[in-house]
């Protein structure tokens, strides 16, 4: 069989680890082209001896036999480089969120649906070995029918005054990969969502319009509920942990930390912090979601999570927005009139 | 010194406890009478040679040189045989809660005050070693200021229908200790409540008008916040956990386990479960919260729990409850009109 | 029945907590008397209501109707008190070691059978909740073969000069414990024992002739291996930990701890260190000890621990000594002509 | 600066896992050819891009501008490949043992020194981050002067009778990394070595004159020592655990865990088994041992585990026959007259 034919748009941090991942680690493809609108991506492509580089999305796309593009470019583009590629036909991965808009989602996945091509979006935490660990287990009904799910995630520390402005906000910039999770381990669909909100880390977040402290209660259809609990600054690092509770147990998922040592002294028994950067706790996640991509792509399965999986996400986080606005409880259906979505 | 000479009213489960760590571990004081309206006083006076019993509370009180009453009895007495101990100058420990209702609760708090004796309520998580740690660290500063406290609180089953139906609730009769732990491991006071319930342990509690699963959200008066999640059933036992997230770091507080063994066999590694039932669980919390009690009683101090803090965590507990009714957060001044009570 | 009539020799720090555990915890004793050589014991009888003092330890046997004696003294009166108190017929609990001479010893094992009363060793650790349940484990044969067995047992800091000097050695003192738990564990005989001692905390514990540091391995008479490790000087408290490694599993006990509490902080993770004093990490043992030699005095039973429990771990001790002298193995029939002794 | 040109001579297991990290991870290198005396190098040269495949060696060492070799052959050519890629003038990276004979060894590692390259050997553990974790614990201090090693080392199962006859025996082929590790984390030399051995997995180990099954103590020129204990099989898996003991703490590493989920169910609390094979457990020592290789070649410093290290262990492990055919502790100088050696 010919190699898979991948290009990379967009190579800042997350690009260049899709695209070490895609070099290095799977034999069956080739990465034919990168792109950046910056001027990097000559010497990416001498280190990762790709033959095409450009600046020019539409260029990337035109490379010859092209099968698939890997979105990596900031968020504001991500809907126009998604439509531009399935107008193209590609195969799609796009690092989430797919927009800050819903109606624009909307759009962009019916243009998706017309053109016939598989959109895969980068929830790459489903992938992580802790989590699908505690999937395995509830799909194996190792602890019967989950009541409460309890998501721990705090970041080290906030990103710049200038991302918090343009990111949506908290609850589509970082929680928004609790949403999925939390979709993700229940299988289920949220069915209304209540949202407290803060600035306890840094008042100039809260100047900006954001907000950096939250606890948010999410019900499920089946009226079971998830719990999520974030900060933008948890000063001991990358904090996430998973807890499911159910009718015949309970699992969870700790931390990662380098390295498993105790240190007694005469002081106490102390040990190394969790991995702090989101990029070393995550990596086997984001290998394993690119897998899943090519695999699903060779199969001509469905993709593991798709353009609904985006868009349920974000409708939670302007939920969970208006829900702290507006002091309440607020349905899905507030904001989101999924009725025809789900029909089709 | 004389020997403090102190009375237990109510010879039930937690009766028995707190008379036996009495007898066992005071030596300066003297149990010199017990009661019961059943017949069983005799037999336990003999066990622990307390040289009255009866079953009359009143004659109970009358003990010559009585100095302090322990009451234990059903929570539909609590109001009634404090006042009565009031009125007879007596020191007062008494099993939480006061009284199901706010208004005869502050009736009570204020026949105490005329009367100048002294009320300790028993919150004994209080006095649990593990919780008592979190405080030590939150007080030592070694978290910074408080952001987010979670607490899980899980009963190993339901208690028998017959009585849920004259508990008053899953709150009042559960998570009361839980609303207490978050107002005694913040030092603060709580103003909002969100309370999400279900029934999904029993129907039969459903019909019984209350629910055995709930998440619940306090809001501090300076916007901090609490989460607690409660079930009537987690079949793997007794689940009594508690962190505390801060500006400065994390702090968390494990279940209580039988013994520490690990075992690897080709199946997997395991161990025993957490400690089942809530006496031995909290079996250091009952002897410390009475040592605490007489303490006070000798040294004049203050209570180390007192009438308010009953109050309030009922009040927490009726918000929580009309908030479930409501499906809306819930100010406690909606509940209680607390002013007055805490310009005293 | 009658209540069971007890006395207790020795008013040391052990001997007050074995006279509190009968005062408290068994209604179906009484402690008669008490006795000590040194003037202290008036005070300790009235703490404990017993109405009965002396430093007469012939006077305490004496005591009218008394079933039972315990015996904490020092070292060097064991074998003298055991003696007397078996020809006057009474039950005997006596601390270990019963003596530091194997001839010694065996004379009074001797005695004791001549006077048909029934000795037990205080091998406190056999009934600590963490080792009893390795023990079950391993008769359950959830680890199948026991074929290596690992005991660290490392004291938190060395006792004075002067006590090391009487106390026969480290072996014989301090590891003697973990002989017994290695014969306990395994339920097999001791063939063989290899140390290497050194002397690492404290010069003036070599000038004085013993070491304060040592590993050993104990070959079991089917060839599977015991190792000891042990240390007068553990600053971060009190080490004592089981690991037993067989042909199904695996099964380790972990050290107590006075909390469970995990702070995270900037600089790391930390904890409490484990339970620092042998009377409070040994706390349930002690009790538990007691309860088996009072339900053996009633049902009549075999004693948990006997004589020649005690008298095997000196065995292995003097073993040990002369394996560390002669730099090489020593059989334990070098030392100990265990033939007839077992053939009784 | 030109790329350094690699060959790896030898493609079993452990030669793919080189290869793989090699070509993956070190974009200054390059693998200019492999060898395998059997057919397979032609696909594995493919699958990694490598221009030149061989099954003869000295064709291997003939590759126009080879800097350095890798070899990954089996045990009996190491000693004959180091020499002919040291006359090459090629550095050497080989896997352990360099051979089974002390004399053989000692002759290699002169002809190294005569031509002047230098060679590293395959102690990959030293690279592993638990245990350099704990390395740089004792390095800083933190644990003080160390007095007790421990190390716990059990394979999941035996290797293949016909293996273990050519093997070298346990101690050479197994213990021979532990023996490794004794010196790394101690930073000293051994001076006298007991053992243990017993046949307690497989009667046919025995019968192939070898033991499954032993406990060793390693006694330091200080007179501190070393625990190791082994087994062949361990049903639970791969079981790698280190321990020190100082004078001011203690420090452990605990094994490595696919995740770290725990299940609370009726019937306990469980976890997943330890990582069971010894290339994912060791994952990461791989191609940190190779990333310290490279490095010195261009840096020229000295290799990290250089051909002294190599000969010691091997003393180690044939003083630890010694002590088991002997029943006796046996000195190093015993079997290895190391003055010489030393003295360069």
């Amino acid at each position: 069989m010919d190699k898979i034919k991948v290009a990379v748009a967009g190579l800042g941090r997350i690009g260049k680890i899709h695209l070490k991942n895609l070099c290095r680690n799977f034999p069956e493809l080739e990465v034919v082209a990168v792109m950046d609108i910056f001027d990097g991506s000559e010497a990416v492509a001498e280190e990762f001896n790709v033959p095409v580089f450009t600046n020019d999305y539409d260029e990337l796309l035109r490379t010859p036999g092209l099968d698939a593009v890997v979105i990596c470019s900031p968020t504001d583009t991500h809907a126009d480089y998604v439509v531009r590629a399935a107008e193209a036909g590609k195969q799609i991965f796009c690092e989430k969120p797919l927009d800050l808009s819903l109606e624009r989602v909307k759009e962009v996945l019916e243009i998706i649906n017309r053109y016939g091509v598989r959109l895969m979006l980068g929830f790459n935490r489903r992938f992580d070995p802790e989590f699908q660990r505690i999937r395995q287990l509830v799909l194996s009904d190792a602890i019967g029918d989950p009541q409460i799910i309890k998501i721990t995630s705090r970041d080290p520390g906030p990103p710049p005054i200038e991302y918090i402005k343009v990111s949506g906000g908290m609850f589509l910039d970082m929680t928004i990969h609790d949403f999925d999770m939390a979709r993700y381990i229940s299988g289920k669909q949220v069915k209304e969502v209540f949202a407290k909100g803060a600035v306890m880390v840094d008042p100039a977040i809260g100047e900006a319009g954001d907000i950096d402290t939250a606890v948010i209660i999410l019900t499920f259809e089946d009226n079971t509920m998830a719990v999520i609990d974030n900060s933008r600054k948890a000063v001991y690092g990358y904090d996430q942990r998973l807890e499911v509770f159910g009718s015949k147990g309970m699992a969870q998922a700790e931390n990662n930390f380098p390295n498993s040592h105790k240190l007694y002294t005469e002081s106490g028994v102390s040990g190394d912090l969790p991995l702090h950067f989101f990029l070393g706790r995550y990596d086997a996640s984001y290998n394993r979601e690119l897998r899943e991509f090519i695999d699903a792509i060779i199969s001509g399965d469905d993709m593991p999570v798709d353009g609904k999986d985006g868009l349920l996400s974000i409708a939670i986080g302007l939920a969970a927005k208006k829900s702290v606005e507006e002091k309440r409880p607020v349905k899905i259906t507030e904001v989101l009139n999924c009725k025809k979505l789900f029909e089709d």
